[in-house]
């Protein structure tokens, strides 16, 4: 059997330009960067008028730690669209290269449904996280400076929040001590880094809608407070000009295609638990104004990638998504069932029917909470038996729930066409479409309301810290936003090993922050790691080039 | 009067594809990256066979801390050439973030003799710089898991001489305290940042004629020492091939173009200091082997720059140059001969006489230590007076000295004719290059050499700590490498205050390190920064970019 790599060099690719030609991108708007990649210029939105196309929602079940091949079946699935005659673009994130040489693993899709070319959207693709990272540093350079050279904002150096990034796995570097050496260099304090998907730049950068309302967003971060507990922005420290400029020509859409030259936007990338985990808006706009069908993906499960892709992006800039696919895997749904995770590649059939009702509660929340239609894709493995793959389908055809099989990994789009009419039919179908949550009330409120109507909890437990925290984010005038939260991505709950769809369960909140620049609160069940770490073997002790440039050993 | 941004943003830009047709590169090593950028394929030198041109090494006098306009004289003779039918090509570095959000000032020459695009050249450009700070941080990401995994190695932390890198003024991080926050956080020790361009990967980057030269390069890079002594490498450490992988698409260089549509290739910048300070080899082979004449520039003064272009570089690459130009400046020489600083914009003629020294000896460095035919070119500046022009010119062919007046930044290359056909002449004499050293004898012979032949001190003194450092790396087998001298850029002597051509001096070693993988052994006079800081008012206050994506404020 043939790695994800390999498939990927025997490919054909076409140039992007005859791609971007397929959608009708004008000529001046694209710009190559090498022969299979091209930025296309975000001008196109403000000067071409299109219709904008239906947009379709790939979200999945709670995962296993293998994850259940969300963007494998986007990928395929769009692939089919096109096969069945609908002009359909892709929009994804982009992958970062911590675990590209932390664990084995990509996000460009698999086997035969696949964005090309892989290694180059695995490793720097076109500079995007670089940029992203520089602006993250450059904010934190010129607040370090800014104290240095006196401090008259009168910054309290315990209270800073903002970090320093780099796009690397380094646990070495989540805690620090900087500003060591003496009186030239700069003022001692704690510090740290995250992995650059875990920026605040990243959000905002997803979120922006034009360069002018990226730069408000990122005036309005905010890095620290004063001795009188007075927020500092970054518009406080004239830094969203030159951030700006740092990020203008990143904010331009990535375009790609995948092995069957469907076009594919892959731009913008941030964590699904401490930020919105979607592609950039510039990004899925231009998927909808250049297609008839856009098809995009949401981070984690539906409990988190799904409820962030409309609560907070669609509300945020105004999309609405058409129909709602949820990916589930055979493995999965037996692991939800109670099979021990070496045990997976074995039927059972009672685990299985015993896991269903993981996926029945997400269906049921897209459906009844967001008044959306909704497909089942059950994403085939090798190891599923027929027997398995019938009991899902059948088990949910007896519940009125819409299932098709997606074999896309192992035949391209030919393996996703089931899905394809099933997603058409339900984009024709009129929707009802409402929000979790109203903005109106205060944080805690809107918290409960995704504690209960989304994760199906019994309420919300909110630690003292916590709620002093909500009280001096209400004050300061940051209650009117949504509420990102972060949570294990496992379970329903906040308890990892809390399988199916519990309940009586409670939600607890540990910890709340402001992402004012991206116009979020975000609030968290536990701590969340944004910096992993690299194992004894990481996967850059096998990644090689040749003396032409050829990679090897990525996947 | 237009700033340089103002007439590049004017000026009309040929799309980079017509550039490069017109020096004769295929289209199929040409990537394009926008419309005014393209990295070249360096299988291009491996397959296309071509004859190589006349090369021209720009260097300068002792220069003030405004600069001397080597970069602007670079690129308006190679204008210059090209006007008078000379096919030439230009190879320069690439500029680092750091000076462009800290000090006004690029790096993209300046007046009516600028590289264009300059804001994208001044910003990312096409993302070299990410890639060899992600290479660098790479590497200590790995050793640092090592130590944390284990330690298989016996790593002593006390030891680690691999320090992390980012392309930023931000002294915050010269020096840290990393590996806090518990066992599950990594291991305490000192460590601190690097600015990129600091990097040993960027001297490696430099240097590497191929991608198999450049993992070896990079696998004897030497991060630390072990408990014994023993010195540890990234090739130890497993990491060679996927920091090639990181830098497969950075080793291609980038083809821009001059105000005058000049070929230009803009690739790689490492420190002057504390590394060889020469754009890429790889981007001046291009330029041979595609111009009959190749026109680069060498980091600081001639005793820097020239010096190491010629001792390092010439020698571990084998390219030989043809002819040597030398910058002077009015300004720069009345400085030399005792003009304040403020006073500098007044015509001083015995200041200017007085300073003439400085200029004779770099001149009979060039012709003498080294063999080579020389111009001195008179960067011409809107404050220079005739007399003092006339000085220079009359003092110069007195005692011999070919000399032109170059008035590139005020007129670009039709101010640069009369420095063009001069070039062209020299290149026609037969040359008698030697290098001011050979590789026999000790680490200390050699710095000996340099100091006394090239510097013209009495002698060299070097500090206990260094004598033993000396020791350790001769037993380790670091013997037969050039020496690559870390010193002021303006003295001739170790000492900024000393200037024009001095005598009676000694050159004091503080420090000694080995740069194993660059292949040069680091001679440093003093301490030398490596990170610089942001002042005050930095200029990131006054960059901006609007609506359309245009930038402002860069210079």
């Amino acid at each position: 059997m043939l790695t994800d790599i390999e498939i990927a060099q025997q490919a054909s690719i076409r140039p992007i330009s005859e791609v971007a030609a397929v959608i009708g991108v004008p000529e001046k708007y694209q710009e190559q960067y090498g022969k299979n990649k091209a930025k296309i210029d975000y001008n196109l939105l403000r000067e071409v008028d299109t219709t904008p196309g239906k947009l379709v929602l790939v979200t999945a079940i709670n995962p296993t730690p293998a994850g259940e091949g969300k963007t494998t079946t986007t990928v395929g699935l769009a692939d089919a669209m096109n096969r069945i005659g609908k002009k359909t673009v892709v929009a994804l994130r982009e992958p970062s290269l911590g675990p590209v040489f932390g664990i084995k693993g990509g996000a460009a899709g698999g086997g035969y449904a696949q964005v090309v070319p892989m290694e180059d959207i695995n490793l720097h693709f076109t500079g995007d996280f670089h940029a992203i990272g520089a602006a993250n540093n450059l904010l934190a350079a010129l607040l370090d400076a800014h104290i240095h050279n006196g401090n008259e904002l009168g910054i309290d150096v315990r209270k800073i929040t903002w970090k320093r990034a780099v796009d690397m796995n380094d646990r070495q570097l989540r805690h620090i001590v900087c500003g060591l050496g003496g009186k030239a260099d700069g003022v001692p304090r704690e510090d740290g880094f995250d992995i650059t998907v875990a920026s605040e730049i990243m959000a905002v950068f997803c979120l922006a809608s034009s360069i002018t309302d990226l730069k408000e967003r990122l005036g309005r971060i905010v890095v620290g407070y004063t001795f009188d507990d007075a927020p500092v922005t970054a518009h406080d420290l004239h830094a969203e000009g030159a951030l700006a400029a740092l990020l203008k020509d990143a904010l331009k859409p990535n375009l790609v295609q995948t092995l069957e030259g469907t076009p594919a936007f892959i731009h913008g990338g941030p964590f699904a638990n401490i930020a919105h985990g979607c592609n950039s808006i510039m990004a899925t706009r231009m998927a909808l104004a250049l297609g008839d069908y856009a098809i995009t993906e949401a981070g984690f499960g539906a409990d988190l990638g799904a409820e962030k892709f409309l609560d907070i992006k669609c509300r945020l800039t105004g999309i609405r998504p058409d129909a709602v696919v949820v990916v589930a895997t055979v493995r999965a749904l037996k692991s939800h069932g109670g099979t021990a995770p070496d045990a997976l590649n074995t039927e059972d059939l009672v685990a299985l029917e015993a896991g269903l009702p993981n996926l029945l509660q997400h269906v049921e929340n897209i459906t009844q909470v967001y008044g959306l239609p909704c497909v089942v894709a059950i994403n085939a493995f090798p190891t599923d038996t027929p027997a398995e793959l019938a009991l899902i389908e059948n088990k949910c055809r007896e519940l009125g729930v819409n299932v098709a099989l997606s074999e896309v990994w192992a035949r391209g789009g030919a393996g996703g066409e089931e899905l394809a009419c099933e997603v058409v039919r339900l984009c024709e179908q009129p929707n009802d479409f409402t929000f979790a949550y109203e903005l109106e009330g205060g944080i805690a409120d809107k918290i409960e309301a995704i504690a209960r109507r989304v994760y199906h909890a019994d309420g919300v437990d909110i630690a003292p810290k916590a709620q002093k925290e909500i009280a001096r984010l209400e004050s300061l005038g940051f209650s009117s936003m949504p509420v990102c939260m972060a949570k294990t991505q496992y379970s329903f709950s906040d308890n990892a090993s809390l399988k199916g769809a519990p309940r009586g369960f409670r939600i607890t909140i540990r910890e709340v922050r402001v992402s004012a620049g991206a116009g979020f609160i975000v609030a968290l069940t536990g701590s969340i790691m944004t910096m992993p770490g690299l194992g004894k073997s990481p996967a850059a002790f096998k990644i090689d080039v040749d003396e032409t440039g050829r990679i090897t050993g990525l996947f």
